[in-house]
């Protein structure tokens, strides 16, 4: 089969091993997957990864042990824990020590025709759900993965930092809960697709240091994906109130903990969130994704698109 | 009056001026303070303080608008907001951007004969509890913030880092919730004094990369009054736990945000907390805070005490 492959280079193959079906997996025929942050970040060496590329696809089964999956147009849960430890017994597959997670590792990811999941991280989509829709499902989950860890209410004042791709989504999924939002990003372009929905600023024109804007934010949601935005993030933070962190990257912050402990805030971290409530979001045409897609590329050109540097959404279609 | 001042050197006066009671405040006589590591990062230059140092302590009302305050045996809370600001108005006095605080910015401390303080800072004493008991109450509110921000479960794993005077405290009031407690300390001495409230071990025990100490405890709060310690309460906190920040100290940490954000940890900070709810357990006979007593000296003495290096609470008996 076709696959994007990642082993200290990026490289497109054309006869790559089509992944063997595992114990109650299935086998999925990949139509369209999404490129994440995550992947560049792999790309510079985070995680150590090397195998086929991708975590954000909507495919069909095409192999199962029960046939009614067959045909099944489904998204996935990327987190495959091992199912015996203390923290899968507890709940917590997410952060099983032993887990594999598609396209990140220990598991082939989502750029190539073909990927098997355990059937029991899969989530069909309903009808009214498209493709180029469906795709989003990952990256929605983790943006209501904040939700699903804190109470947002709709009295609270929110500042997202970020407008790239998590970014919107999670400004989107909080722009729900009736909150004051405000998205502080630094592309007018993409600030521009929130009109409507949250208010929007340069990060030129905020002066942390004025009072409209120092200590002001019941809640900071950091999606910037660069290490400055954890320190911008804390000086927005109101004291007693929450950052809530979303980026991933490598290497180390320097922060002041003191501060922290001064001002009773609260911070924490966020991955990987709820598929099923994602999915009800897009059926409910609650969340429009498709202004955010930047453009679309086929799997031979997967290089390019991974390397795009547009700060929107680059697809891949499979051609299926 | 007799006063401990710091003004970059720590100096015992004899003749330092008594304070001027401000409009709703009560002047209070100080019968016996408490050292806490706050007047010692002080000393090394932390909030960059002059005054009269110290904020633990109980006293007497000498002077007070209305004469149902005089003669009352008291302590206070230490922070004293602008009452009219955003955060006062919020309730969040404690946060506010204006506010003194008894000894550590804005507002001379109870190392000295008397201080002046907001009546409706003043916290009645019950009689059951003694003079070198009440002491304790600043502390032990700020142990018991910590279940005033999180619910601690009984069915919980959880771990305090450090064995010194607020570790202690943390560490008797935690076990109040029925969980399973472990105290990592570096003094045995100190640690025998939590027997049968708490299983303790030595540092040197702890080997973080086995399986009975890694990522295992639901909860860790940091009491270690080091940087090291947010390190090491990082690498003992479950996925998806609270790590409960206590330690304040000059300078900046190194840290891997990233972590945080994979494994979805909760870092909170924590400082004062409820005076009224001390007293309460003080009373009820549920902490014994006398034995954490290491030493006491008189106010003359008082440069020496401050320097006095051992882990137990250094008390100041002002001979009332």
């Amino acid at each position: 089969m076709r696959a994007l492959y990642y082993d200290g280079q990026l490289q497109y193959r054309e006869a790559y091993s089509r992944p063997v079906r595992g114990p109650g997996e299935a086998l999925i025929q990949v139509k369209w997957a999404g490129i994440c942050n995550t992947d560049k970040e792999i790309i510079k060496g985070y995680k150590g990864y090397r195998g086929v590329l991708g975590h954000e696809f909507v495919g069909v089964v095409v192999e199962a042990d029960d046939p009614v999956w067959i045909g099944r147009r489904v998204v996935a849960d990327i987190n495959v824990g091992c199912g015996i430890c203390r923290l899968c017994k507890k709940g917590k597959a997410h952060h099983c020590w032993k887990r594999r997670c598609l396209g990140i590792f220990g598991m082939d990811g989502a750029f190539a025709d073909y990927l098997s999941m355990p059937v029991e991280n899969l989530f069909v989509v309903p009808d009214r759900v498209s493709d180029r829709e469906a795709v989003f499902a990952e990256p929605l989950a983790a943006a209501l993965e904040i939700v699903e860890q804190i109470h947002v209410r709709p009295s609270q004042r929110v500042a997202v930092l970020g407008d790239g791709k998590l970014g919107q989504l999670v400004a989107l999924v909080l722009s729900l809960t009736g909150c004051r939002l405000t998205v502080i990003g630094k592309h007018p372009d993409r600030l521009q697709l929130l009109q409507g929905r949250a208010e929007t600023k340069c990060l030129s024109e905020v002066d942390v240091e004025a009072e409209e804007w120092a200590a002001s934010f019941d809640l900071v949601v950091d999606c910037s994906g660069q290490p400055s935005g954890l320190l911008l993030a804390s000086a927005l933070t109101e004291p007693g109130g929450v950052l809530l962190m979303k980026s991933t990257f490598q290497g180390d912050n320097t922060v002041c903990a003191t501060d922290w402990v001064v001002r009773e805030l609260t911070l924490t971290g966020s991955r990987c969130g709820p598929m099923d409530a994602a999915l009800r979001l897009l059926e409910r045409r609650l969340v429009d994704v498709l202004p955010l897609i930047s453009s679309v590329y086929s799997l031979p050109d997967g290089v390019k698109a991974v390397f795009d540097q547009q700060a929107g959404k680059v697809l891949l279609d499979m051609g299926l």
